[in-house]
């Protein structure tokens, strides 16, 4: 099998799984139970809080875990909007945001706020200026995600979060940094963000689980009511197996982080130029992006038609965001690329265990694909 | 170790944390994925659904997973407020709800509703004629628990939500069945409920699963928004690991729920006989309670003092709810109990494996504590 959709997601690493074996089967307690089986339980809790609040640079205590990157999102922008809707109406969001974000943002205009998108340039990038052009005082919401799902399109959110206040002094800042997340550094402090959202499954940790940075001081409430659970921010028995997979994998990707992007960075190097061999493709990811994606299109074959030509010789990529399922794809409409181009798009993501002959099987596989599939009109 | 705790929380059973493991390395693909990894993974999260749906008498499209009991019982709360509040503004809940239920309810009186709260007789039952009493045709939303988690009592369901319809035709009724699910039957068309929540981590699935029943045609809107899992009504990508452990657990626990029943009726009546050997102890659940949880207290010794009492000898009670964390007890206050008999009560909470033998042990315990703790005033 050649799994080239590690942004969809990952298969969970053995040190990840064996942790959350070791948590189901051993260390079962629950954790809000006052006896020694639950406070070591809680420990594991406490200590992979501790690993994520040192991969995004914050205090433990401004972590919160929840069920995933969907969950960190809504809690997000409907707790702040439910916080601060006293104090303003305006959200500004990116266009390009991962659907959690956005359809969280639009729910509320039902409730009377207004929703503004800030629109991405033809690289793929929104920039602060758009963002700032859109904020004004009645805003008290900004959401920019670090890196785009579908294109891998870097967004310089330390940059727009300051021109962001400076048009509205105690705005909030929230970063989807779901795709980033140890993938390139992220700081909470230096991005200058209140509210950051990241997810396990995307780093080789379990489906189920993810956290939410909340900065203190931040004005934002709870989607649950309940027990004490996470300082009744998050109640709910936590999963503490996920949670402390979830550590276990922030732990060894922190370590190998720079070493993988360094090979991720040739990897996606080989693809592009073996790509370009191809007259008809078009790469939709600038140059700039994340090297972990590479969205390009065929320009000739449908994308499900050839995501189902590419499985059938066991060569796993997506033609977007599998949240979307097989949707037009929001993201590339934003950069005004044609039908055509958007219709015929793929994207590949690796990890750090894929090698230059799974790339060269991919592009053959493509030429193959491009030579014996149906052309659309 | 002697585990009394499963209310608490259950050891995972092997099956059920095998099968968590087969999702997490081999079956790993992302659910909404189109392609055979992904709709082999899907096919898991439609069996254990199935499972869910047979355990529940419900249609499978009635089930949507959650991350557990807090989060399916504030959507309830919660969901069915927010789509029914231009219908009307009152909820009635009972008095001995769980904190989920009780704390997302009263997060409700800040935008508007009123809540009114049914109080259990002294056996700690909440009786449909209570209930009756306070719906009016302003009431929205009845929502009475199944099981109570503390003492173990049983509500009749079905006769609370017949008398509740009686009073308010459209009224929504929930019931949080996380106590009582798959250890008596749980049938949602015979309780009448038009929606009701269930765990996985009480019945030997991981803690971080949980699922909601919503019957077809209930005004109900989700918490969260993003992508197309779910039917859109809980999206996110869906924890495939844990929801096809929750649906092998789920499937276990079906095959030997009366079996269990059985075994744990007769620890419990010999639990019983055996505290009451013991002058000072009185014992909080009545004998129509579920067999599985006993509450008693020694009326001498603090609850936390005999915790950790037995702790030491490795026998794990509980005090009371792990979700209060040692507060005091709602449940206990609202049977009028006095402060002597709520400050030293116990509750042990049994599951199938447990034996005579280890019941034993732990009375011994508990008699050794009582002559040798220090007796409160």
């Amino acid at each position: 099998m050649i799994y080239l959709d590690n942004s969809a997601t990952t298969k969970v690493s053995k040190n990840a799984a064996d942790k959350a074996l070791y948590m189901m089967c051993e260390n079962f307690g629950n954790p809000s139970s006052l006896y020694s089986l639950g406070f070591s339980a809680e420990l594991e809790i406490k200590k992979a809080r501790h690993t994520i609040a040192l991969a995004l640079s914050s205090k433990d205590g401004e972590i919160f875990f929840t069920s995933g990157g969907t969950e960190a999102n809504n809690t997000a922008i409907l707790g702040v909007a439910d916080a601060l809707k006293r104090r303003g109406n305006k959200i500004v969001i990116s266009a390009i945001e991962h659907s959690s974000v956005l359809e969280a943002a639009q729910s509320l205009e039902n409730n009377g706020f207004e929703v503004v998108f800030a629109k991405p340039d033809e690289r793929g990038i929104v920039t602060s200026e758009e963002v700032s052009r859109l904020v004004d005082e009645k805003t008290i919401l900004v959401s920019v995600m670090l890196v785009n799902n579908e294109i891998g399109s870097i967004m310089d959110v330390a940059t727009i979060a300051a021109a962001a206040r400076r048009k509205s002094k105690n705005v909030v800042v929230h970063c989807d940094a779901v795709q980033g997340f140890l993938k390139i550094p992220v700081n909470v402090g230096r991005l200058g963000v209140d509210v950051l959202s990241v997810s396990g499954h995307k780093i080789s940790a379990p489906k189920g689980i993810g956290a939410i940075y909340v900065k203190k001081g931040t004005r934002i409430n709870p989607r649950f009511f309940g027990g004490e659970q996470q300082n009744k921010f998050r109640p709910g028995t936590e999963n503490s197996a996920f949670i402390a997979a979830f550590g276990v994998a922030c732990e060894d990707a922190l370590k190998t982080m720079a070493e993988s992007y360094k090979k991720v960075k040739e990897l996606n190097a080989h693809l592009v130029s073996r790509l370009n061999e191809i007259e008809s493709v078009t790469i939709n990811s600038n140059e700039n992006c994340l090297p972990y994606i590479v969205n390009f299109s065929t320009n000739l074959v449908k994308s499900e038609t050839m995501l189902h030509f590419l499985e059938k010789k066991e060569i796993f990529v997506s033609s977007g965001s599998a949240c979307a399922k097989g949707k037009k794809s929001h993201v590339l409409s934003a950069l005004n690329l044609n039908d055509k181009t958007i219709d015929t798009a793929i994207r590949v993501s690796f990890n750090c265990d894929n090698t230059l002959e799974e790339i060269d099987e991919l592009v053959s596989a493509v030429k193959e694909g491009i030579d014996t599939l149906q052309h659309i009109k």
